[in-house]
């Protein structure tokens, strides 16, 4: 494929939502992308993420996020300080204990990157 | 949380679809889901699966691949390698050269996975 064949797309958008599937990702949109999935391609940053996400009232105390694993606090801290990174989850300190939320547009725009032209994605897709 | 509010949805829909956004990912949801996001977590395996999935009749030679990338023919094969493994693409030799396309239920099943419920994804969403 040649140079001239790569599109970059959404680049107007407020930088949002290039298109994995419809046309050839450029670098720079290759390197940010990489960089969300890498922080979701760890199992506990998952479970961790699907905690916060899920979560009814929409954030939880890291209290709450740690009983579930059989690893230190610093470890799963750790875990949440790489997925504020990627951008997925914010927090706020209160008292003694940090809470988490889910930041829904890195999210969004993952499922965008990834959903296919004219096939809305859903929970019942399948394989 | 406590282990008593874990719920795992989609086991029986041929293990297609955990809702990551909707209930807490159990672990073996997690390690599963955790290699395919690896996988994509790499801008030279992201950039090499948006060329082969944005391909006008479907799949690539291998060798309008390695053009686009200042890297060597092995290394792109092994990024290939990983892709193939994560269940992304597959691959057939024909003659001189491996010809590769898009295996679209793992993408779909991604896209399902990051999908906040009641909310299609699409290419247009905005973070």
């Amino acid at each position: 494929m040649s140079k001239q064949e790569l599109v970059v797309l959404g680049q107007d958008e407020s930088s949002c939502c290039p298109t994995l599937l419809a046309a050839p990702l450029d670098q720079e949109q290759s390197v940010e992308l990489a960089k969300v999935f890498k922080a979701l391609g760890d199992p506990v940053r998952l479970r961790l993420l699907s905690m916060i996400a899920s979560r009814e009232g929409g954030e939880v105390c890291v209290c709450d996020l740690t009983p579930a694993f059989d690893l230190s606090q610093p470890t799963i801290s750790h875990h949440l300080k790489l997925l504020r990174q990627a951008g997925l989850i914010d927090c706020e300190r209160r008292g003694t204990w940090v809470y988490y939320w889910l930041l829904p547009g890195t999210i969004d725009k993952l499922a965008g990157v990834l959903t296919r032209s004219g096939r809305p994605a859903t929970s019942e897709a399948s394989a």
